[in-house]
């Protein structure tokens, strides 16, 4: 999981997997919740967890304009963010070799403020999508007042690369007659009985947390 | 979740938190199944996933000696270690009060990378038994060779900050009589029926994945 990262370059040497590529990391981009952002302050690396959402080939972060992190990434310097999302435990007949399946999409770049209002009213609906599709249109829609301290940065969807590990255990050969169970454990998000808070009163689920809570899994 | 990091620094200037905070950080490593680490390579931020297990008061670290983000911590470069916890959808009445629940713990330091066979082997222990407590038993253990080609890199867990946020949404006073349903979706990893490898046969499951795959939570 940690091996070095397919470098974004080698798209180009494989300009036939390029389109394919793309569409994986941004099904990728989608399906996962939180990104990690890594930047440099202050002469050093931080790594921060934040929301984000994919409007076509950019992708969109937002908070206050108090947030460090976003102040740091408007003034233009480097951005790596990464995505990843575990899809099991790999255990195998020896330690050694143990391992986890998972996707994750590292994306290289530098971000840029959005300014207009309108679009930064459209990559708010983007991150409320994100989180769960249906909602914008259940709930009071952004002021003009909220748009303006809303900060929100876009980052070109230029520079990707994608890791990922399928497939049961390898075993070396030696070890595959050992009496030791080895397979693979399923891990993923899952999405528990909503709660209401203590306002709501009897109201009804809306359709958005229910389509989410019932499917089981990310829509 | 963007916002500004809680400082190291402040937990020396409310020193009656120190160790409950400490208490907590660990609690969230220890739940947790992966990190993000951040470094400068190329003169760039990188973020990378992969796994790692808390021994105590150190972060370990692992993975191949090829392997070019361990090459580089080992160098002795700053490294920031993030690892984050997501726990619910918080859904409020506006857009612009949603929000997530998650608990993070961002560490910041240099690794070192650990020569000893015998801590190597510790490390190896740990790193597997933080995946899947009791799995160490069960399986054969590294060979003279297998610790040999591992590079572990250990992390003290000096600099740590936490992040969280908890609870309901907060609406604005004049949002709370909107006719909208608000409040969490619980939100975690869960483990799905293990699969066997083509080699087990009908090998009864091992205890090890017997108590996470039916525990429900991370043990």
């Amino acid at each position: 999981m940690s091996d070095d990262l397919v470098p974004a370059l080698k798209v180009q040497r494989h300009p036939e997997r390029a389109v394919a590529d793309r569409t994986v990391a941004f099904a990728i981009l989608d399906e996962a919740l939180i990104c990690h952002v890594g930047f440099v302050a202050n002469g050093r690396p931080w790594v921060i967890p934040t929301m984000y959402a994919r409007d076509g080939e950019v992708l969109y972060l937002h908070g206050s304009p108090a947030s460090r992190m976003l102040r740091n990434l408007a003034g233009g310097i480097d951005v790596s963010v990464t995505v990843t999302l575990l899809d099991g435990l790999v255990l195998a007949r020896s330690v050694f070799s143990h391992s986890m399946n998972y996707r994750s999409v590292v994306i290289a770049g530098k971000a840029t403020e959005v300014d207009d209002p309108d679009i930064k009213l459209a990559a708010m609906r983007c991150l409320v999508e994100h989180v769960l599709r249906g909602r914008w249109n259940e709930v009071r829609t952004p002021s003009a007042k909220e748009i303006a301290t809303t900060l929100v940065l876009a980052l070109p969807l230029e520079h990707l690369s994608i890791k990922a590990r399928t497939g049961p255990p390898i075993d070396i050969p030696a070890d595959r007659s050992l009496p030791v169970w080895a397979g693979e454990i399923p891990v993923g998000l899952a999405f528990g009985i909503p709660q209401a808070d203590a306002l709501v009163g009897d109201a009804a689920l809306p359709a958005s947390v229910v389509a989410q809570t019932t499917s089981g899994v990310r829509r």
